[in-house]
């Protein structure tokens, strides 16, 4: 499935705990693709204000004026914890993903009444229950700051232009956010070709109106994730309220009265957050040929290890749960893109795009900078394929594989960081990022010794067989004992108790570094002795790797956006876009998938063993609900992780589906859009409706859907 | 290590019971390289009857002569089981791998005496004990019988030229074959462009004299598996005997007086098993894009789970502890095939390789032919593509992993297959092929269920997951069923029980199939309901990618023989080979690698901890030993598994060491030569005496080592 994004990149980065090494991954560019109108008719995550309307005239044969575009807009939200979602009645209703309510339902739900199993239904507002942790974001405006960005860095360079650009975002930000309820962001578009500032109404006030059991809304589990065909209801509803009342909500996305078909046009309107089109051939050959099957190779084995971990009770199968969920939606979504990668005709069409824009390149100067950009990259893979595996092992949390380890290794460079000026500090602990940290440190979810046993002793082995026993790392980690020797003796550690480490931590913001300086605590002990060598690894890492790719990307960039302008679609930044495209399947296997499954299609599914067991709710219903009823379609749209719970709107601007996933094609739209295969899955709006009436007796909710 | 060639090659293939899948992976056309002189001064598994001896003056300065092969060959041994030996006393006494002798060693323990671990040394020739699993084979002559097979076979095509070569291929080795100790093989070089007799003297009374303990030999374990710095004494001596008495053996190569050090001029004599450096770019971007990558995710989540469920107990650490190591050695071994195949440098060379060949073909009819076969493998690769996943889970055994239902196939197929005529039954029903089915079939091994189970369930998982749920071969074999419900029908299977195979099996041999058809075996029902569909697949398989490469690969192989005659060494065939090299480290992630270790070494990495706990013989000796010895040492030789075993000979024919291993590098010499890093692995004969005299009180064996 779709994870919301910011999550999803988390997930996807097994037991790596350190920020710098998720930008290292995502070093941003500008967009890839081909000369105007784009190679891939339907390639493009949009931005409101720059939607190509003529090129859809003559692929599709449909022109959105600026009315339309504004409606679609204003009735998109995003939640601001990495999902999208749209207003869908005038009484402030929101639809968006099972999954992405998920961590409400779970909050709200008890020891008696489990709602994520259950399913909830208030069938009254007064029984909507509020959830805290979500917060509803409107884009009400976008206004072009390119020119005044631009005039406040001129000339500079340098931390003066680092503090200039800091200043000026600020300022417009600050200028901007008139209230609690206006959130406004400067955004970066093109790698600094544009920038544009986002007004947002925020809403923190929101509620639980409907959500069906984990049963339909995961139906098919792992093994169906990111396949197709597919049988799930993965929708919840939520209400916005203002002033303790339901929001009059002016901007509405209506249920569509007629269903969607195969060859309708489609639009998707959401916050896919984050693509890495314009990676160099070096930097696609890098993740092809070591990045990806290394951390492919780990998370399968890792996989095996807690699948079989769960197994051992109940209680390991609950506590592991969570981690398998999430290894196994990580291991898929990087199999599609290594599959993608190692498609040689979708390789091919990169290298054609790289030497493309170089051909195209008419400034002299530009052209041979960006020549030598490209060389540097080159260069630049060559080291981080030297330093890689040492720098996950060692600094970026692979080898003492553990929340204790991190833990302990955030408290110990708390101290040594905090007392240094802001700028002198590693990114993680600068001011902006504390609330960020103390958070983590503090927080109150349960660590389990046996988990963080099973955690440890993989890592440490895992450390021990990829840089090999002879190593210096290897040899600094382990000395002379085995994984599970030094395994038994670290977890003697009292960090897993969120007393101690609030104790620690709160010295340490006092300034007081005493409590790690004496500690004989033996996972702090042990973060130490090998923080100098795995910060030595990281500067080695920043300098030679990721300051030559930041560097030699931003010229690059420059040459995209002299060469195409906004002629192309940005790279994902988890801000609105539109994307377009068709109803329709593709061939697997040389075999054609049909584009719409039905309601009879999931009863025909199901075995009654977990994750094909449909809810009894279901079950008892079967002979009342219409089995000829569309369940979930593709479509091409161009979307990826963090458009989950995007609505499809047809040509009118109404919903006539529900984005919760992509096919394991789609998974190489990290790197390029291939519109042979890259499929969208969504929820079609017919079964949510005759769920809600004859499943759910939420027919008033069908109601509020469907009134205009 | 390099297991025993053909042990080797079964143990890589998880899961796979169908030796037909075993052939289409080692399609076998000709040695790929340059221009004579080859590419790399030291590649090359030599025939000793076409010795680059003149190649070898030039690039190391000496040119053995005819007495001197003569001398080495037959100095050489072959254990028929899978490795290679080397006689090294004029009593008899054979020179191999501890992990070669390991099955003899294994059958001799008792609960009472586990030599295995504790290691074994007959002090007298009254206490060497037999061991009748052990083969040894010297290699009296080869005998260039191209002409006669030619002849034979002139004119001939299809069915007339298979019968015409097998008659006269049987006719060459029944005529040499003159008595129980002579065993004729005529062999296949080239592909067919040179068919050779190979006559060896066998004996089959081979008894143990010595082997260290397995805590020494398999220092490090998987760990340190095909990596360097090494210390391992993976060594064992065994003697031949005739008519009761110590054989007196004429050809003896003798422990040098001066041990080897860096710079030595070494050769490697002994059986390289397989190798497939002739694939053409399609096949080797197969493997290198999909069937590589397909089986590391597949072999990576098993460890996990076998990881794991040795946990569970020490019955369950017992009993899969075998799986566990095939599964980590052939994961490993995998991981620097793959690793080969995704180093730019190297696929260029190959892509060179294949463009340069067909540049040099001259006659123009050939060279049509040979760039159609390459663009029939490449569409055949297509295909291979397409079917590949289902062809592994279903026909291959991937699928319903597990013993039971290898056995329960065999039996049903044989119920099938053994009525027909022998030419039209599946390969592996044929007559020649019965005793090793029979064999199989009818052992007392025993099966364990509740490691069944893991397979079951991990296998029936996978095919659901690799061929997603909807899929009609996934339909097929669960139906609505779970993976785990489907496993707990089918153990409910008495086909774990020998004696029930072994009631089945007769009456199938003497015709009556009603066993078969009228069982209620719930393995057997399974077996019997998905043979259709499996066959099917197979058939197609067959025809649409195995028979096409095969065809295209004899057209290229006819091309290389038209270029390179015998200016290149063929493809191993595991017959008796000579390579050449230098007794010499390689850079690592840029760091120099010393070409020897020392005793001092292995006492320095004694952690106390398995597979780093040294034997307490090793420990109580450590201050009579000299630290300073050397232990093992890394050459350029080329070579591959089937090597273990080998001795290392200088320029003088005496031996310095034995062959147990190759670095990581050394198994992308599947696929081709890389003298930068590929290494062999051996121990040094300093070690093997220093051990004998100082630790192990065998100095009488000792001075039989080193007695003139």
């Amino acid at each position: 499935m779709h994870l919301p994004s910011p999550l999803s990149r988390r997930r996807l980065q097994l037991g790596a705990v350190l920020p710098s090494f998720a930008a290292c991954a995502a070093v941003a560019v500008v967009v890839a693709g081909l000369a105007a109108p784009s190679l891939h008719a339907d390639e493009g995550m949009w931005t409101f204000n720059n939607f190509p309307a003529d090129q859809l005239q003559k692929s599709h044969g449909f022109k959105p004026d600026q009315a339309w575009l504004d409606k679609v807009r204003l009735g998109s939200a995003r939640l601001a914890q990495g999902c999208s979602a749209s207003f869908v009645s005038k009484d402030g209703l929101v639809m968006t993903n099972h999954h992405c309510a998920h961590t409400c339902i779970a909050q709200l739900s008890t020891k008696k009444n489990d709602y994520v199993k259950s399913g909830f239904y208030a069938a009254s507002r007064a029984k909507e229950m509020p959830c805290p942790a979500l917060e509803v974001n409107q884009l009400e405006s976008i206004t072009d700051v390119t020119a005044q960005v631009n005039a406040a860095t001129k000339g500079k360079s340098g931390a003066a232009y680092t503090d200039a650009m800091k200043a000026v975002t600020a300022t417009i930000a600050k200028k901007c956010s008139t209230s609690d309820a206006v959130r406004c962001d400067v955004v970066t578009l093109y790698k600094g070709g544009r920038y544009d500032l986002y007004q947002y109404r925020r809403y923190q006030d929101v509620r639980l109106v409907f959500a069906p059991e984990l049963g339909i809304a995961f139906f098919g589990g792992d093994p169906d994730n990111f396949n197709f065909p597919r049988y799930d209801l993965d929708a919840a509803f939520v209400r916005v309220y203002e002033d303790g009342k339901p929001l009059v909500a002016k901007h509405v996305l209506p249920f569509a009265k007629t269903p969607a078909k195969a060859g309708d046009l489609t639009f998707v309107t959401g916050h896919p957050g984050h693509t890495s089109r314009e990676y160099t051939i070096a930097e696609l050959a890098f993740e092809r040929d070591y990045g990806q099957p290394q951390r492919l190779y780990r998370y399968a084995e890792w996989r095996g290890q807690l699948t079989e971990f769960r197994r051992r009770g109940p209680e390991q199968s609950r506590i592991a749960g969570k981690d398998l969920f999430s290894i196994e939606n990580g291991l898929k979504a990087r199999l599609g893109r290594e599959a993608a990668l190692a498609d040689e005709d979708f390789f091919a069409t990169k290298v054609k795009e790289q030497n493309d824009l170089i051909a195209a390149i008419k400034d002299p100067a530009l052209k041979r900078d960006t020549v030598k950009a490209i060389s540097d990259i080159a260069a630049a893979m060559k080291t981080q394929r030297a330093l890689w595996m040492a720098y996950v092992q060692l600094e970026a949390g692979w080898g003492p594989y553990s929340d204790s380890f991190r833990q302990a290794r955030a408290l110990v460079r708390a101290a040594d960081e905090l007392p240094k000026a802001n700028e002198l500090r590693l990114t993680e602990y600068t001011d902006a990022k504390l609330p960020a940290l103390r958070q983590s440190v503090l927080s109150k979810a349960p660590i389990y010794k046996d988990l963080e046993e099973l955690k440890l002793i993989f890592g440490l082995t895992k450390l021990r067989e990829t840089l090999t026993p002879s190593d210096p790392i290897t040899k600094l980690v382990l000395g002379k004992k085995s994984p599970e020797e030094l395994t038994k003796e670290l977890l003697k550690t009292r960090l897993d108790q969120p007393k101690e480490r609030a104790r620690l931590w709160a010295a340490i913001e006092k300034g007081d570094r005493s409590g790690i300086d004496k500690s004989k605590d033996p996972m702090i002990l042990f973060a130490r002795r090998i923080d100098g060598d795995a910060r030595a690894l990281r500067t080695r890492y920043e300098n030679e790797v990721e300051s030559v790719v930041d560097a030699a990307s931003e010229t690059i960039a420059k040459a995209r956006f002299a060469v195409y302008g906004t002629t192309r679609a940005p790279d994902a930044t988890f801000t609105l876009r539109l994307s377009f495209g068709t109803l329709k399947g593709w061939k697997e296997r040389g075999v054609d998938v049909d584009p719409i499954t039905t309601v009879g299609g999931a009863f025909e599914h199901h075995t009654g063993q977990d994750p094909f067991a449909l809810p009894n709710s279901w079950l008892k219903a079967k002979n009342k609900v219409d089995a000829t009823t569309p369940m979930n379609f593709v479509t091409t749209n161009d979307i990826i992780g963090g458009n989950s719970g995007s609505p499809v709107v047809n040509r009118a601007g109404e919903v006539i589906g529900l984005i919760f996933d992509g096919n394991i094609h789609s998974l190489g739209g990290e790197y390029g859009f291939n519109p042979e295969n890259n499929r969208a899955v969504a929820v079609h709006t017919s079964v949510i409706l005759e769920a809600l009436r004859k499943i759910y007796g939420a027919g008033a909710l069908a109601d509020e859907l469907t009134t205009p």
